[in-house]
């Protein structure tokens, strides 16, 4: 007895060592978050509250009371979002223009659409669209479920020309029992028909969770080593020099619309533009609504190149500096454009992981509509 | 002491307990795995055999001497895969056509190549490609490296009409540090440059890994479980009608070149054709050559839809019955048709995990060559 007795003590003596070794570890975590809050430096503490005065940590989804998110609308959201049916030739999908893989864009100056069509203007980010005050560069529809059908029924996005393309499109994810299956279970009992809207608003709630937090919110949060002392820095010029009279609120951006050469003008002796764009103009008729554009979220900004609602510039830098003469009326200076620059390179967040995970996608069956096989 | 002791005593029981039922959970784990090996009746030990005589399993990636697999050459591989910097447009990459997310294909008749044009034949799948005796449907290259290189080249495919456009592909990804430093780690260090043949090279060792094993490998390997009575009954009549003298091998197919419409034809007049195709012939200008095509693989067939070269059928029961007649010279019974039917959708395999997560892509530097915007 006293043989096992000793090996028991071995085993308490063991057991409460790895207990202790746990609380300890425990703790010291538990300090280290005490300490990154607790040790703002004033600096830091000023810098934090003047930035949440005008800025807030972006949420890990926006949620909708019309379209709430369920986990079921999520995935099929992602499926539809990679798929290429919903285009007149099954070659264009979501993704193609919104390329997740380059943060949302596709890196070229307009879209390429139906027929090789360059559309007018740069494809906007789908990372952090939603939760924006408005969709499109000209803020024609109210939120991403209104914008999802838009491209569908683009004749120079995924070419649907006329109701009765847009009713292929619906019919070839129709006739697919995994997706009828999938709308089921993402909507309710009486509103889950494979339709245009409900497509919409899948994609639109997928595209609910693209947000893409960075070091900026753990700073906002009150951990003051999130940034470096650059980026405070570059975060301090950024709104002291005006950029957050536009760039604002939980995105950096995207949460009003604003007149493209506010201060000096007109912006395309500023860009170099060739087609001049009306922006919310050729919407309203409304000529006061002259070069009214979105102002675009800065986050992922170093990925979301060339810049600009034509896509015309593709130098940062030099984005920066028009935007400065555009829309303040400075002439900022190199060491203010430097400190900028090195406080946006910090918005770049973190793409959701699952969303980067390619669905395999159901079949259609043999009978379904076909791809348009027309060349034009 | 006493009091201690007891619960010494119940914490050895509870560890005695745990540990004996870890110990009966892998044991058990074990003893179904011999249990599947060893309780093969003797039919199925007999179709295994008769199987294993034509067919094998697929291997988890297919190696090479002369483009040896690392960890840092597949990453880049797929990287570059994703990657539409490779198309004259920046709006075409090898999943535009080869689309992961179904099953390396992208399910039209023919492909979508640069300026809108459908090439001439249908997209292969680029899974379980490696391996192949030959890649293109006429066999033209002799593997995946040679074969990467093709669609960066052809005018209708990513647009690289001449030189000058492939050395803009290759700029393209050369300006970029990221990538620089990626070469350097997947390739040695004598031969790491950042060219045309190394893109091929990276992008043909993510392919390598592309390999999707199915339930047919596991009852290849002697789990009779695997597949059910009815996929079995299946795989049996897919050898006895002799579909086995041309699919055959690791990879169901791809193992030799045939004429299609071997011994009836002219293929056209089975499968509809307006457009006549002579296959191997067009590259040797041999009239023997007339008609001769790569046997495809019929690894995750249903899903890789329209069939044969020119995606001139999109029934996978019909494409079946046609085979029959052209190249057996049977009629199939409905029966027959059935069996084969339910054996091919069992071999739906599984795409490895990591080839469906997109990569994030580096950003190119502002003055890095721009897309062609040329609108043909």
């Amino acid at each position: 007895m006293a043989f096992v007795s000793n090996h028991f003590k071995a085993a308490l003596v063991f057991a409460v060592a790895v207990l202790a070794l746990f609380f300890m570890i425990s703790c010291s975590g538990q300090k280290q978050n005490d300490k990154t809050r607790t040790d703002l430096s004033s600096a830091d503490q000023d810098l934090v509250s003047q930035a949440m005065s005008i800025m807030s940590p972006i949420p890990d989804q926006i949620v909708s009371t019309t379209n709430p998110l369920n986990e079921a609308k999520v995935k099929l959201g992602k499926m539809l979002y990679y798929d290429t049916r919903l285009s007149r030739s099954n070659t264009i999908s979501c993704n193609s223009c919104h390329n997740l893989a380059t943060y949302g864009v596709d890196n070229n100056r307009t879209a390429m659409g139906h027929g090789w069509t360059r559309g007018p203007r740069n494809s906007p980010t789908v990372l952090n669209a939603a939760g924006q005050v408005a969709q499109f560069w000209d803020g024609r529809a109210k939120d991403v479920e209104e914008q999802a059908q838009g491209p569908i029924m683009n004749p120079i996005e995924m070419g649907g020309m006329d109701k009765s393309q847009h009713e292929v499109a619906v019919k070839r994810i129709s006739d697919i029992p995994e997706y009828r299956e999938l709308f089921v279970q993402a909507f309710p009992p009486d509103k889950n028909e494979v339709s245009l809207e409900n497509i919409a608003n899948a994609i639109a709630a997928f595209e609910r969770t693209l947000m893409t937090p960075s070091r900026l919110d753990k700073f906002l949060k009150g951990d003051g080593t999130a940034l470096t002392a650059e980026e405070k820095k570059g975060l301090s010029t950024f709104i002291s020099t005006g950029c957050t009279s536009c760039h604002n609120g939980s995105h950096v951006g995207g949460a009003m619309l604003q007149k493209f050469g506010l201060v000096k003008g007109p912006y395309w002796q500023y860009t170099g533009d060739k087609e001049i764009d009306k922006g919310k103009a050729a919407v309203t008729g409304n000529a006061s609504d002259d070069y009214i554009f979105k102002v675009p979220t800065l986050r992922n900004i170093v990925h979301t190149y060339p810049y600009f609602h034509d896509g015309s510039v593709w130098n940062l830098r030099k984005a920066v500096v028009i935007m400065g003469e555009t829309q303040l009326g400075r002439d900022l200076s190199e060491g203010q454009v430097d400190e900028i620059m090195v406080f946006l390179k910090s918005l770049t967040g973190v793409v959701p992981e699952d969303a980067l995970v390619l669905p395999l996608l159901p079949p259609s069956p043999p009978d379904a509509p076909k791809p348009d096989d027309v060349v034009l």
